[in-house]
């Protein structure tokens, strides 16, 4: 048995892990060899690959990143792609792929699995933690982490300065690196995705926070929006390359809170830190057990499954439908933390 | 209403999210008042409190330890226990009483409220994760990152010098702070005081992991033990106060290893730093959620009922039940990591 | 003897052991008051006290930002200043002012002590390092820490992606936290205010570095210009302030790399999370010497004076001296580091 | 010309970066090349050697250990080891030798530079920071953090269980690892080797601590020793070696504390921990500006010389000189952060 293995998709603290766990159960207990394919779904398309085995995967369980590389690329979009993929994997005598990444890697190992008879394992990769069919995915706990640790550090500038400091957080579409680092983090305003938010209401907010002689921290998921009317955050200007440049809500909210409440204000936008580095143990735990469970699933032959968090125990979920719906924050937990706000 | 919340039992990062949530839902929500009583079930034995309102648990959020101290008197075993707690609660008017602890501090809070009548909610605590109503308790994660971040550190000592790091942690009756520090920080052998390990087996893990090149690092739980005959850990000394010293499981361990593979051996106590100190962003969560739920209960009147993690869902289960079984590492997730050692 | 203490200017991981220091020892070994003046030189300003005792400064060591607050206000540039703190020191019965404080703050001191009569002790505080009588400044240390952890796990990202990474660090006029952690950090580039830099040559390292296959960072202080003629970093929007607004150096450099060597670049602006939080060791031993110094030096009446770190000895500098000169970064230094570039 | 490199003695953060730095400006300013000697002095006395270029440096610069191994090999007492050295220096066509190392290995090397006409320069290597020719050596602060963070967690723990907390660090003849972290983590007493104790005198330290409702943390050097008559660290027993047992100070003391305040006192022995891992950023910066300037000191012909740190300048002094004597904390020191104790 000849085992090809992939990460596609952005860095999430992990995803080492993931491949040092598929290749070490792999080859000890069953004996079956690899083939790394670099750059996501790249390296299939183009047969690009890398040895892996265990030496391969020394020491790499600490090591943010991927030593297998990754990128975007979609071969549902490229010319042939399905069928390169498939003379590329026959090429390299590939009985099985372990596909892991977020909504758009698996969603290929999706269709290449129901739809054109390749045999897919999938595991669920994403730092926003936004799949629905697992409970956890890891790199989260590691930004949550981060990004708490920021905010422990804003607080005293905050105070010394009493200044309003928002804090931008990853998040496009879901809202859970915002809660769990804004709760952790002692923040007294958190903004989500999922919710449109009332400056004004923000605004009292920060107002209410100042009356107990402390200064508020905000946190904003990037992808938050304000209510209707509230917001232009494309700024006219343009940038060298000639494009139109988008200012990111954190910094609008900043300006708007400024304005409306004359408390200074500054932003931090978080950025790449929350994704790269050392993973936390709880993700190397969650990570490595993903990756012990993908390689028995490929012995059981489970294919157009993916490993999945349930609890404390991995299941398997079919691939189909573990991208099929965004996990948002439900309006009851959101409303839980609001306890904290002002 | 009047609510009074105490804490027992050993230190545990969290401990102070826990209050904080309680007081501030409670006040802010629904216009309780409070009475922090002092070192565990010490305090509402003696009357002995401490004001606990809003102003109190500000900034409380990222410090270890707890407020309201601690101790592991138990008022089933004092003279007219129950009585003079029942006493002390009316004097203070107290409605229900919220008790954050471990196995015994809520078997207290099961009895009394079970037989004796008094308003009680729990909020589960143990560092060691052994309690079987609930996935997780906090403090466990925190204790974790710190012995994982202790092993990482422990990687470069063992192999610049090609030495066995024997680490002992936490973990007198369960093997979970054992298993998780040892499968996140890449241990090369991990044991647990559900498997009694035999020493032989564990010097051919240590010298194949120097066929490799590479130098091994053990995790041993403090409550793991050899095999039958294997193991005298009592010491034949006596210390200063005259009493028989124990040596612990990690030295002895160290000391075998080293007699008979003739390779150096060295061993860590990590002890009390695993308990202290700021919890992590997973631990604020968890003991912030807990809180919020533990003094739901309350406003519903669920007595005799503890918060509980299901997932990641806040559920209640009954006292009773909460502390009625160990939650032990089961043998097939021991096994699954098993392929790491060696 | 009754001492006043303020702090001034922003924020910076120390103050409060500075303060601490200064407390416990002028108490406990001399038997001093203490009045502590609030937000910098609006305190005496005003007369604006907070109560300043050993109680007051417990457990105030490991915290960031400054119990007494900080501002900017400049009372050389108010009306009748002068007259008015020595009004209200008087009023406050003060008979020695310790200012903590960077160039502004300490101006202030050096006037006021040099030309109207006040006697002034100061200590140095400025997380750039860039006062010339001191080899180190508290506060520093703490943020080429926060900076060197944020370079490490962006290595990853930019290794995974095969992109360059601008990491935009502070310093203004002076190069130190960019050096010192893109050194530590192992940056390919290193890009400070002391030297213009040449975008092409910016641009020649980092295709150089992708040739042996891996990512390149590129730390910048944001203060760091292009060689003439290479740069517009006004943007030409105005802000909803409607002032101009300059975007910074990182995000500059980060679109020019992209658009001269075609390879995606992506900025990460650290910000305030390098000036707030807990000192790191170090900091918190030169901020507490300092302070243990400083009330010496009052109690010697060696008025004018400022503590200062020269090797491993604190010394006293004549106030007027400390303020005078810049320490930026020479060239010699700069060029040492200029083997790691590329 | 060709450049040999070796690291002896102790683990210790930043060996690797200096090996890079070596490595780096050697190859890529001044065209030389390099042999990795393997295990200290064992590495030139057997001719043990690793290639050491430029890829086998890449990425090593955050990682704690050494690529190149150590030892406490000693040539001068091996037969004809001298004359061993030099002819596999001969054979490897060596032309100077790097060694990098505490009191031993330089020994060694200044033997072998003065006596023998071996071309060495050294780099001072002690994680106890007690050499008196340099103001500090790397892995020291990297020592000190990882002490203090263990302090700031354990304050937690015995202020929630009002305990006596005592913590052995490193430090057998120098104190300077218990003096720094001791003062940056609020020790409320710090014992070193430099002065013997006075239990009575720490017990009512510890006393008055617990009347201010604080919980004392002791920090002892493991080199530290009673006054005269007080202690008997050796402990009758016999360990498994048949070699009479050392308990250490720590351990002691915590129960003498507890004999004669009848206050509870728990150990913890930090260990090897201090040792490992990544090294902070000012060992980096450190280590790689000694590396720097080890090899231009080969360039120069500046043989005999070991690099050394005054102020914030790396200088060249004799290596005969350089461990000549113990650099130990000065009692004028000792008594400046006195204040903070009790």
């Amino acid at each position: 048995m000849r085992v090809g293995v992939l990460t596609g998709g952005g860095d999430c603290p992990g995803l080492n892990a993931v491949i040092r766990a598929v290749v070490r159960k792999g080859v000890q207990e069953y004996g079956y060899e690899f083939a790394g394919f670099k750059d996501g779904w790249r390296g299939p398309l183009e047969g690009a690959t890398v040895p892996l085995d265990i030496p391969a995967v020394r020491g790499i369980l600490p090591r943010g990143g991927t030593i297998l590389g990754s990128s975007r690329t979609n071969p549902l979009k490229v010319e042939n792609g399905i069928r390169r993929i498939k003379e590329n994997l026959a090429k390299q005598e590939v009985d099985a792929l372990i596909a892991i990444g977020g909504e758009d890697t698996l969603g290929v190992a999706a269709r290449l699995s129901g739809e054109y008879g390749v045999s897919c394992v999938g595991v669920p990769k994403t730092i926003d933690n936004d799949l629905s069919a697992t409970d956890y995915t890891f790199g989260f706990d590691t930004a949550v982490n981060i990004a708490t640790e920021a905010i422990d550090r804003l607080h005293t500038t905050a105070e010394s300065h009493m200044r309003v400091l928002v804090v931008e957080v990853m998040g496009r579409h879901a809202g859970w690196i915002a809660l769990h680092s804004g709760l952790a983090g002692g923040a007294n305003v958190i903004l989500i995705p999922e919710q449109r938010f009332d400056v004004d209401q923000v605004c009292s907010w920060v107002t209410s926070r100042f009356k107990s002689s402390y200064a508020p921290i905000v946190v904003v998921a990037e992808g938050a929006m304000p209510k209707d009317g509230d917001m232009v955050l494309k700024d006219q200007s343009q940038d060298s390359f000639g494009h139109v440049r988008l200012s990111g809500v954190g910094e609008w909210l900043a300006k708007e809170v400024e304005r409306r409440t004359g408390k200074e204000a500054r932003t931090t936008v978080l950025g790449h830190v929350q994704r790269g580095g050392t993973p936390s143990a709880f993700d190397r735990w969650l990570a490595t057990r993903f990756g012990l469970h993908a390689i028995e699933a490929v012995r059981d032959g489970a294919y157009g499954s993916m490993v999945a968090l349930r609890g404390t125990d991995v299941v398997r979920v079919p691939l189909a439908e573990a991208t099929a719906k965004l996990k948002t924050v439900a309006p009851e937990l959101y409303a839980e933390v609001g306890v904290f706000f002002g």
